[in-house]
């Protein structure tokens, strides 16, 4: 497909700091000129947004974990057909608030779905678009849980505490595994300590991605 | 699973006569004493309508191919899980209209879908529950698109009868593959002469399936 861009994502349990940092991010990467397109997963796009709004809603709470589990795909597939891709193909750099990994770690890790199963099916969602670089915000999952439950309780986060601790360890399991794409980094201290560790971690990243002539933080 | 009861589906192109057949057939078997749940996909379940919602509403005309496939897989999934399952456990005889075999005919025939992709998301979406019969009406593409685009026209009918014409070869290479549950049916002449030749053809399903000791006719 001609990919000339950068494709970066962040991940971590509710509540880690996640949405904070991807805008940082965008925010620095657009000053060095490059074409910067931010992400959200489930969503995205006009039509994964209507998925994540199925995928959100407490009143479908009959919803079978293995159309959890393809309703994500599918949001995913949108993504990457229509906005992910395209950019990639620019040389952009696309930085999405969730990706394969959030399946992973939700799906299997956390609600015990079996491993084969969730990482077939990420296969089929990602259409085969797999990022550089997967960052995961690694703090205690307790205070991640009450920074996320002190508004409103959406579906996901009503699985309580234990599941959220599962969902972490799944994180790890990851990075683990696949130690050149997934990096646990430190999400303890300041806005701007976390940033640093983010920003450092990518820093070889752009080294052979030429910055493009125009710069834009698309997106949403 | 347990599983007492007997699942057929019905498939064809739009228009084909199918929905009459199917309202037909649970008729005639909750006359001989069974519980018959009637189905439709996709759909069938709260969750299972609203996706289908996403799915034929025409303003969502730049969905990916793989984000359709995957829509339908979810529809499908929950209705497996939470209607065709426990109802099969419970001994009752299953009809629906369409089912996995829509999906490879309108996706991968008639959309172009690699095979095995769209083999592999079946084998998701369907859970493993497969068919005791599958029965294809089967007529003159041209005939049945006319039928099906006499009204409005959906985003699906809106592809055009070459598409159509794609879906029925699809269908009649699954009839050739597997002979033994995939029976191609003439869907010519009247609703009544069509429904003779599918009772005819589900008969020997009901030899070692004893009649539930209520009736009901259940679903939609």
């Amino acid at each position: 497909m001609g990919r000339r861009g950068v494709f970066v994502t962040l991940e971590g349990v509710d509540g880690c700091g996640k949405t904070t940092q991807v805008a940082r991010l965008a925010q620095a990467l657009a000053a060095t000129g490059r074409e910067v397109v931010r992400l959200r997963e489930p969503g995205g796009t006009p039509i994964s947004e209507k998925v994540r709004a199925l995928l959100l809603d407490p009143s479908n709470e009959e919803m079978a974990d293995e159309c959890e589990l393809l309703l994500y795909e599918a949001s995913r597939a949108q993504l990457v057909r229509q906005l992910i891709e395209p950019a990639l193909t620019r040389g952009a750099v696309v930085l999405c608030d969730r990706y394969a990994d959030s399946t992973y770690a939700y799906q299997a890790a956390g609600r015990g779905l079996d491993d084969a199963l969730v990482r077939g099916a990420n296969a089929l969602g990602s259409c085969g678009c797999v990022p550089d670089r997967t960052l995961v915000l690694d703090l205690d999952v307790s205070r991640a849980y009450e920074r996320a439950t002190a508004g409103s309780v959406d579906r996901l986060e009503a699985e309580g505490l234990a599941f959220q601790e599962r969902v972490q360890a799944g994180y790890r399991h990851l990075a683990a595994t696949e130690p050149g794409r997934v990096h646990l980094v430190d999400a303890t201290g300041t806005v701007d300590e976390v940033f640093d560790r983010l920003w450092n971690d990518l820093s070889d990243l752009w080294a052979d991605a030429p910055a493009a002539p125009f710069c834009s933080v698309g997106g949403r």
